[in-house]
């Protein structure tokens, strides 16, 4: 028996490449296992509903939702706004905006996600969405980084819009007063790097409650160099994936090479502890799952969910955002 | 005996981060002793000179000139061609120029090293000249990376010139007819990106002679996934610095994971084995080595020059590049 409130979790069950109806019916097993407060909103189709019956689950810790259309990765946003009623993505956020959830969790397209989120549950204001990953520092320490590919261009206000949603969350998540926030650059000199990150670097310098600590290389992202990243969403998305494919090839040893990687792997940066980037900006808690994730990834990204919703990072973002000046 | 060419290679022994003057010696001693057919002009202040007759190299094996002058990593380019004429990184590309040596290797920074080659040598007709890293793809297999930093900002005509480069240059070094030429994006999916990839994706296509595969994403970066990755200067550099920030992660376990780490790591990974990237698209071969170099990785970028030397690569792309429409 808990006493903890519950938290309703509205899970996307169409997105993502690997998402077959019994990926997602185990990772929510692993889930409300794991965290006995939670309620899981499962949207998509008769598969996915066979399959989580197959697992056997709690009857009261999930609910099954018909909503079988699945949004293309990479389908046109005027398309993704006008068509796909009921697909299982929109059904997802729409339970937040209605309050039926308190958040959504998605494995599908980035462009889908942040085009329906944007448009369902608005945006905050002055802010330009991004999506920030929690990415390994050390032994149960993270950095938040951001934009990972919510936004194809940056503008320096855009990356000054990113230092304060990165700002307000890693408050909002971690307790730190005046959290380091540093910008991605191919040096940590003043004068390196291109008009972008030295525009964005002055504006963030002007705002007095942001303690801006200038530039950051990508070989210190998991390092502790910075509490939050701010960065385009291009450079962002590559520094990021290729920081995963280098942590594959060391996991993916073979042969006896296999066994000892194993015993020496750093444990904090095996990559799917960390599944689960939010979107900030928007007014609601959206999370998005990595599409190639598996179910143990999927179940992190979960539990991760439930706990950003206990922290009520979204209300606490955007008290903390009106202290800026 | 050996009835080998002599190379000679023109080392600036001032720049880089960790450079005195024991790692250079040890340096020049490891590469003359795996390399006899070399020979090394090494140019310097006086702790070197010292330095490199208390490693008792041979001494028909190298020389030592006198150029203490050390530009700064971020020195203005205007100053770094106007001041500065006793500096070893100007004395050492100007003998490649007056063909004292065969290739001219600097730990110096990328912005003095590449202004400098640029003004000193040439450049190759219309072409933007670019820092170009021989990436390892699997055991004894490497795709070559560029631009890497040698520019701040790059158009898309800019990323043509690089895969020209790049084409040319993966055919002189591995002897394959139509290397596969991709470009670093955040999908594999022509719709994917910025507009600055798909307008370089336009235009490498237009090339006849270039196998253009498209777009590649940075996990796959490591995986031989292409033989070329051209990507622009900004991009290239943080992506490779977070694939090495990851690399020593795993690589800098502690205790006895530091032990199980030394039995598991793919050999292939290890970041010092592929030290020293190309300056590509100058009339003259130029090698810069990590900053941040110890010893071994500045002798790999010695052995690596000598045998780039020996390829006689810049002819070759100045031949190749006349073939492509």
């Amino acid at each position: 028996m808990t006493t903890e409130k519950t938290i309703t979790i509205a899970l996307d069950g169409t997105g993502g490449d690997k998402v077959d109806g019994k990926s997602i019916a185990s990772a929510v097993r692993f889930a409300v296992t794991l965290c006995p407060n939670l309620k899981v909103l499962v949207f998509g189709d008769q598969d996915l509903k066979v399959a989580l019956e197959r697992e056997k689950i709690d009857s009261k810790a999930y609910e099954f939702i018909c909503a079988p259309e699945c949004i293309p990765q990479d389908e046109d946003p005027r398309r993704v706004l006008e068509s796909y009623k009921n697909a299982s993505m929109r059904k997802a956020i729409e339970a937040v905006r209605d309050h039926k959830a308190d958040v959504i969790v998605s494995s599908g397209g980035t462009g889908p996600l942040v085009t329906l989120s944007r448009h369902i549950l608005g945006v905050m204001e002055n802010m330009r969405p991004a999506l920030c990953a929690r990415i390994p520092a050390g032994p149960n320490k993270y950095s938040l980084m951001l934009d990972l590919g919510a936004n194809a261009l940056s503008t320096s206000k855009d990356l000054l819009s990113f230092a304060k949603l990165g700002h307000c969350a890693y408050k909002a998540l971690y307790d730190v007063a005046t959290p380091r926030v540093s910008i991605l650059n191919v040096g940590q000199e003043r004068n390196k790097g291109n008009a972008l990150v030295k525009e964005a670097r002055d504006h963030i310098e002007e705002v007095d409650q942001i303690n801006c600590c200038g530039f950051v290389e990508a070989d210190k992202l998991f390092y502790d160099a910075a509490d939050v990243i701010v960065t385009d969403g291009f450079t962002g998305n590559v520094a990021l994936k290729a920081a995963e494919g280098v942590a594959k090839a060391f996991l993916n040893a073979t042969g006896i090479k296999k066994f000892f990687s194993k015993l020496s792997r750093p444990d904090w940066l095996i990559p799917w502890q960390y599944n689960g980037s939010l979107l900030l900006g928007v007014k609601g808690l959206v999370i998005k799952s990595h599409a190639s994730a598996g179910n143990e990834a999927i179940a992190v990204a979960l539990v991760q969910a439930a706990k950003h919703a206990s922290l009520k990072i979204v209300e606490n973002i955007e008290s903390e955002l009106k202290k800026l000046n």
